[in-house]
C-alpha cells in the first residue's frame, strides 16, 4: 500500500502548504485527502493532515522522512509522518461490561478498524473466551487498589512486548497511576459515560438519573492524570425520560458508549486526530 | 372549548383510573388523552394528566370542581383541573439578546402558543419596537445589582396587575431574589445556555469553547433558588468542532436556546408538566 | 410474573376507560403503564394499550379472557390479552449479511428481548457457527427463485413444528410468495435499508449515492404484499456527505439497520405495536 | 476585507495543490482554509476550496485573475475566484408561508448571511409590511398559470436591474419554466418540504401522513427543469408519530425547512458548494 500521511502542527505563516506541496510532488506523491485549520492567520497556531499516495513508497520512507526534517525546521514544526504499510498495534484493557469490547472486535472483524489487535488485557476472566476465540491473546491481570503497582508493572511489561501503540480502555473500571499515564503520553484513549463534563468521576448514570436530565451521553477522550479532564475526542448523546430508570439510562447509554468509543479509535487509527493543549483537532 | 384537563399525583394503588374515569364518564367526558406514569407499582408515587372534551363544559366547571374533592379526599391526591377556556396569562422577562423573545412571539403570532402574552418586562430598551409593535405592552425598567428590590417590586407589581401565570425568562441577565422566586413557585421557566448541569453558572460558551466539547446545548428548567439546579423540562444540543471559536458557539447555541425554550413553555401551557422533586414528568 | 397486556381498538365513545379500568380493578390489577389515542374525538377509532400487574394472575387468565368477552362486544372491541409468563416465540431469516442477526443475539443475551428465540432459518451457511454457539437450532434452506415453493413448504413447516409467533427477516435476501405473508399476518418484521418511502426495492444505498442525498435511512415495517410497502414501524437516518462512497454509505447504514431493527423486534415482543391500516401505532 | 476565495474542479493528477499553492504564495497570501475532494486519485475529478487572506487584495485582484488563467490552462481547470469585499446580491422569492422568509431576514439582520438582500418578489402581499419595515425594496406580481410568461419577463427584468446573482425560492408555489431556470444555472436555491426522493411534488406532508412515515423533512436543492430532481445541497429530519395529524407535521416540518433552507444559502453565499453533475460537494 502507498498510502502515507503528514501531520504538521507549527506556527502560521504564508507558504507552508505551498512548500509541504511542493515537497510531496517532488516525490511524485498524490495528495489525496488534506484538511488544515488555523487558531488565527495572524500569529496563531497552524495544524494540517496530508494523506498521500506515492509509486514505490515502501522503498522511499527513509529518505522523505530525513529529507522532509530541513522543511520542519524551517517552519519550525513538529511533524509526524505514518504509513498505511506500517500497522498500529493496538491492547484493549476491559473489565466485567464487555459491550464496548465486542464493538470493537466487530469493527475490526467487519475490516474497518485498520490496526493489529495485539493485545486484550482484563482484570476479569468474562472476555477470556470471546477474545481467544478471534485469535487473540487474552492475559487475565487481578487488580485491586492494593496491588496497583505490581499489576501496572505487568501491564507495561506486557505493552512492551506486543510492542504496542494505542491502547484503548474499553470500560476498563481501574484507576491509572501517574507513572502508567506519562509513560503512555496522547496515546490511551477512554470512554467514560456522560456527556463530559457533566458528572466527572463515579456513577455518572445513577447522578444523571438524580438530577432528571432528559439526555445521556458518553464521552472519548485521551486520558491524562486529570481525571476526566483529557482532550475530549468524540461525544454523542441520546434522550431519555422521566421513564427511564437507572437500569434504562445504562442500557441506552451502552450503545452510545460503544458508538463513541469506536469512532474515537478510528480516527486515532487513521491518524485524524492532532492534540492542541486540552483540545483535538479531528481532520 | 369545551376541552378540559386533569393532573394528578397521588401514592399508587389499584383503583385510581378505574374511579377517575368513572368520575369523569359521569359527566358524560370523553377521555381524548391520557398519560400515566408510576414510580412504582407497589408503594410508589402515581401520576396521571387527562385531557377530556366534555359537553357544556362551561357550565358544569364548578360543579366538576367541587365533587372532585371526594375523589381526590379518598385516594390522598394532590390535583389540578384546567380548562381551555381560561387561558394562562404570560410575561416574557427579555433582556438585550432577543432571539427567544422573538421565537416566542413568533409561536404565538402562529397560533402556537395558548396564551395571553400579557406583558413584556425588559431592563434596556431594544425590544420596545417589536414587542408594542404586536399590541403588546412593553415596560422598560433598568435594573442593576444595586436597585434589585426596587425593580422587583415593580416587576412584582406589574405581574399582579395583569394576573400573569407564568413568567418566561427569556434570556433575562439578572439573578432573581430568593424573595422574587418564592413568590413564584414553579411558574418561572428559564433558558440556560448549556446542557446542565455541565457548564452551570455564568459564560457557558466560553467555558464549552476551553473545554474543547464536541456538542453544546441549552437547558430549559423551572427556577429555583439554586442557580441553574432546578427541574429540568427540556434540553438539546448540537454538534460542534475545533473550527468553531466561542462567537461560532454563541450562534449555534442562539438556535438551540430558542426552541428548547419554545418546547418548555409551550408544554408548560398545555399542562403537560408535573414538577416531582426537582425532577420534570412531561406527559 | 403476573403481568398482563391489553391491547384494544374500538370506535371511540365516553366511557370505554371507565368500563375498562373498572374491569381490572374487580381483578384487582393496578395499571402499571397506559396509553391511548384517538383518530377523531367524534366518531374517530379509538387505541389503547394497558399494561397491568394482578395477583396471582396465573390462575385468573382464562377467566379474564371470559368474562372480557362481554365487555368488547358491548363497545365493538377488535382486542388481545396478552401474559407476560407466556413468552413470544420468534425465528429469524438472515442470509449472508449478519450485522441484523448480530444486534438481536446481542441484545437477546443482555435479556433485553424478552422472547425464546426459537430458530434461525439461512440460505447460507455463514451465521451457522455463531448461532448454534449459543444453543440455538440452526437451519440451511438454500433458496432461489426456482424452488421458492420447496422453500416455504420446509420454512413454513419449521415456524408450524417450532410455534412461531413472530418473524424476523434480519436481511434476508429473498422475496416472499404471497401465500407465505398471507399466512402470517401482521407477524413477519423486515428491515429495509433506506428511508421509506425513498429507494423502495433493490439496491437503496447505490441508488442514495446516484441521487446525491445527504441522509442516508433504515425501515422497519411489517411485511404485506406489496414491496416495501407495509406499516412502518421504525426508521432514523444518519448524516453523509460528497466524501462517502457506496461501501461508506453501506457501513454506515448497518449501524443505522441493526439499531433501527432491534427497536421495532423489541416493540412488537412488548406488544407495543397496533397494526391500523397501513400506519402503526407505536405505545 | 483582504478575504478571498478560489473553487477549482479538474481532472486529478500530481501537482495540483503545490501549484495552487505557490501561485497564491507569490502574492503573499496565507491560505485561511483549505478542503480538497478527489473521486479517484487515478483519472478521477479533483475538487478544492481555497479560502486565503492577501494584503491589499482591492488592488491585485485583476492582475490575479488574469494570471491564473495560465495554470487554470495548464491543468484543465473550470475554475472561479471571488472576494469577500464584492458581495453577492440575493432575491427571494415567497408566496404566503412566510416562515422561511423570517429565518432568512433573521440571519440577515444578525449578520449571519453575507449577501445585499436588494428585492423580494412575492404574488402575494402578506410579506409587503415585514420587509419594506427592513428598507428591502418589496414586488407584488401576482401570477397564476395563465400569465406565467408575463410574470417571468417581469422578474428577469428586476433580476437585471438589481443584478441578482442568487435567487432562494422560500417557498414560492410557482412552478418556473424551463427558460426562467436556464437563464440561471446553478443560482436558484429552492427549499422542497420533504426528504427527497421520498415525496417529490405537490403535498408531501398529506402524503407523508398517508404512508405513515416515523420521520419528516426537509430538502434543499439547486432548481432544475427536473421537477425536485436538482442538485441536493442540504437535508435534515425531525421525528414524528402516529398522534401527529397534518397539520402537526406542517408545523414541524416548518422549523426543518427553515433551518435547512437557511444553511443551504448560506454556503453558498460563502461559495462552499461545487455542483458536480447531479450532485453537491459541499466544503
Amino acid at each position: 500500500k502507498n498510502r502515507g500521511c503528514l501531520l504538521i502542527n507549527c506556527p502560521d505563516k504564508p507558504g507552508i502548504v505551498a512548500t509541504v506541496s511542493r515537497f510531496l510532488f517532488q516525490y511524485n506523491a498524490n495528495i489525496i485527502e488534506s484538511s488544515q485549520y488555523s487558531t488565527d492567520p495572524e500569529g496563531g497556531d497552524f495544524f494540517i493532515r496530508i494523506e498521500f499516495e506515492c509509486p514505490d513508497l515502501q522503498s522511499k520512507k527513509e529518505e522523505i522522512k530525513l529529507s522532509f526534517e530541513a522543511v520542519a525546521e524551517n517552519f519550525n514544526m513538529d511533524w509526524k509522518i505514518t504509513f498505511a504499510s506500517e500497522m498500529k498495534k493496538t491492547a484493549i484493557f476491559v473489565s466485567k461490561e464487555l459491550h464496548c469490547l465486542r464493538e470493537l472486535l466487530w469493527e475490526w472483524q467487519n475490516g474497518d478498524l485498520m490496526t493489529e489487535l495485539a493485545v486484550v488485557i482484563s482484570n476479569h476472566e468474562d472476555s477470556r473466551e470471546i477474545v481467544e476465540g478471534l485469535g487473540i491473546p487474552f492475559h487475565y491481570i487481578p487488580a485491586s487498589k492494593e496491588n496497583r503497582n505490581e499489576v501496572e508493572a505487568k501491564q507495561l511489561q506486557l505493552l512492551q512486548e506486543y510492542e504496542i501503540d494505542l491502547i484503548v480502555l474499553a470500560r476498563y473500571m481501574q484507576i491509572l497511576t501517574p507513572k502508567f499515564v506519562e509513560a503512555n503520553p496522547k496515546r490511551i484513549i477512554n470512554i467514560h459515560h456522560s456527556f463530559l463534563p457533566a458528572f466527572v468521576g463515579a456513577r455518572p448514570y445513577d447522578r444523571a438519573y438524580q438530577r432528571g436530565v432528559k439526555l445521556i451521553g458518553a464521552t472519548s477522550h485521551y486520558v491524562t492524570n486529570d481525571l476526566d479532564e483529557g482532550p475530549i475526542i468524540e461525544q454523542d448523546i441520546m434522550r431519555v425520560d422521566h421513564r427511564d430508570d437507572i437500569a434504562a439510562l445504562k442500557k441506552i447509554g451502552r450503545s452510545i458508549e460503544r458508538s463513541v468509543l469506536a469512532r474515537a479509535v478510528k480516527w486515532h487509527l487513521e491518524d485524524r486526530i492532532i492534540v492542541d493543549g486540552n483540545k483535538t483537532i479531528v481532520f
